[in-house]
């Protein structure tokens, strides 16, 4: 199932919207199109920030969930390697090459520990987070089992409110145990402040940030105190990679969506008070999607609905157009005000999704695009890997 | 790409959450599975209903997207065929062997019109709607390219807001083009009244389908006068299909979601003011999520999040449960407040998604489980088929 593609078996329309070597026009709709000159720029500019701050990026593949992203990330961004928050998305990662993998996330499951923990064979660096004294006692009898390392990461919830433990205490707690278990290593904490991403106002979000750097600060005293200082300590997204880089407390981010953009982190705003997606970052992602009826002249039908995109932090918005407006969304219709009638059938246009992660999980394909012609068809080689 | 799956070939974990004999307990999450004796009583449920009444039943499978599931709803339920809204999706439902297939949609791009014209002679009748006379010339072009016969449906905006015509003139003419053209055939009308389908209210619910059946009734009357009397007159849901059945004008039903039912269907009401999940219908698909994390004691983090769902139509419900209670959606975690921290790591519990059809569009596997057992694992056969 994760054989590598023989193109020439693909169907365009069926199996696949695009092949290389096509005309842009000739895209099959709705699907992902990547705007590879904006991706690659985004991806030296994270990179090259990222360098001159002396931290390591370890890119998010949760997010675009492909091998070939990732690689272009290694390439052009100096990315150290990958994050990803299932072992079946790690699988696919360490399937494809990539030799520095962490699990930026619990894996508590009987069997998805004996799959992580035989990971290593496959030549990658596998890392893993805690947040449960109960975990490690079975994370190190995979180890044992497979004789192999798994390195772990204490997770710390800064602000996410999700996984991971709040107080220092805590941290030093399992980071000792974890240090004592046979098969393990303690190498670094986990404390990514995912709820403040999305705050809009510069400010906001660095008080939030800066709460968050004191407390990860105080564990890693700790864990000096113990004897135990933690080699890596990351974090950072999209909205805050400037914070924890001039925080003195973390090493690597672990930044995803810069690379494609949305429209939910567009609205979010730089120092400046400016959109970030005008000017620090571009959109590189988009739905493509063509108008399919027009039977009402002020609005028109498009055929890119919530099995081509995820709503969840709101509708896309049509890239480029001031006169038209995605307005209500079905399963496989949009609704676009057009109060002029200027759409025509059959006319193509580019949405920028709401949320790309999500998005990204319910396409099988990126189509790359560059000077009007389809240079690059990816698998999103990790879609539906949620085990 | 669309071979068939040797299951001696699947990795449970990595390519499959399951495979059939195993213990339910064993089922990898997150996965979507189905009790197969609920499927069964609610699919036999709603094709006696549509045999007392009359009404052919077309079973909507842009909502399951699975040959296996809809193979049943024609065993068990007496389905005269299926509708869909995606020709790549007709595809699929075609080389799976079903005979009557209406996409139940527009399809106006020319590569889209060639591959529906050239699909009768994989031996379906292929019917589709048209609401826009440009289109007839382009389809009639198509079908005579491939020697065969594209029936059509004049589409109606009864209620819906999207694609289709709003009056009995337009449907008379439209269909009188498609009469007139060489290679298809008048064969109906679509008419499906999707906005009131989720309104609480019966009563409410009744009233927009009444408008609804007026107006449809009205274009019969209007087609019959022009020597046009259509075959079919097909619409109607999980939310409308008793009006439909009673009303003298309809003879074709398009449920889809009764099968499976969700949390946003399950909540509007029968004539009784009882919610149609508790007695019309069963529950039976459930997204089955592990508990992963439980570092605060009172909440629980699963491992269902957006990749796992769509929330479009609000949170899941855990069903079976009133002392717990998912509140909160990220990428790959369900936050499920825990008063009394009742729940343990790796407890399994079983979700109710919000809005069945793109929830199923993210995975690919429907586990179905009977007794503790898995007794089928089948693919998710049209998932990602979008074009």
């Amino acid at each position: 199932m994760n054989a590598p593609v023989n193109m020439d078996e693909l169907e365009v329309g069926f199996d696949v919207p695009a092949l290389p070597g096509m005309d842009e026009a000739d895209i099959q709709t709705p699907c992902l199109i990547l705007d590879l000159d904006a991706l690659e720029r985004n991806i030296r500019k994270m990179g090259d920030y990222a360098k001159a701050h002396g931290m390591r990026h370890r890119a998010h593949g949760k997010m675009h969930k492909s091998v070939d992203v990732l690689k272009l990330q290694e390439k052009l961004g100096g990315a150290i390697g990958v994050c990803c928050q299932k072992v079946s998305e790690a699988e696919v990662f360490a399937r494809g090459g990539i030799k520095d993998i962490l699990v930026s996330n619990q894996v508590r499951d009987p069997a998805k520990i004996d799959r992580l923990a035989r990971m290593p064979k496959l030549g990658a660096k596998i890392i893993v987070c805690v947040d449960d004294l109960a975990n490690v006692a079975d994370l190190s009898a995979g180890a044992k089992k497979h004789g192999t390392t798994l390195e772990c990461f204490v997770e710390i919830d800064c602000g996410a409110g999700r996984c991971g433990v709040k107080t220092t205490e805590e941290v030093v707690e399992i980071a000792k145990a974890i240090d004592a278990a046979e098969g393990l290593k303690f190498s670094g904490i986990q404390a990514y402040q995912g709820a403040m991403q999305h705050i809009d106002g510069f400010d906001d979000r660095k008080a939030k940030l800066d709460a968050a750097i004191a407390q990860v600060k105080d564990a890693v005293d700790g864990l000096k105190a113990a004897g135990l200082e933690p080699e890596l300590v990351s974090g950072g997204g999209t909205g805050s990679y400037y914070f924890e880089s001039n925080s003195g407390v973390y090493n690597e981010l672990q930044c995803g969506s810069y690379a494609f953009m949305d429209a939910d982190y567009g609205r979010i705003l730089d120092e400046d008070g400016n959109r970030i997606d005008k000017g620090e970052w571009e959109n590189a992602l988009f739905i493509l999607t063509s108008v399919m009826s027009h039977a009402k002249s002020d609005k028109a039908i498009c055929d890119a609905g919530l099995k081509a995109q995820s709503v969840d932090s709101g509708l896309p918005f049509i890239y480029g157009r001031e006169d038209v407006k995605y307005i209500k969304c079905s399963d496989e219709h949009g609704v676009i005000d057009d109060p002029d009638g200027v759409l025509k059938v059959n006319e193509k246009l580019r949405l920028v999704p709401g949320h790309c992660d999500p998005t990204c999980n319910v396409h099988d394909w990126y189509v790359g695009v560059r000077n009007g012609k389809v240079e690059t068809v990816w698998p999103v080689s990790a879609r539906g890997k949620a085990y």
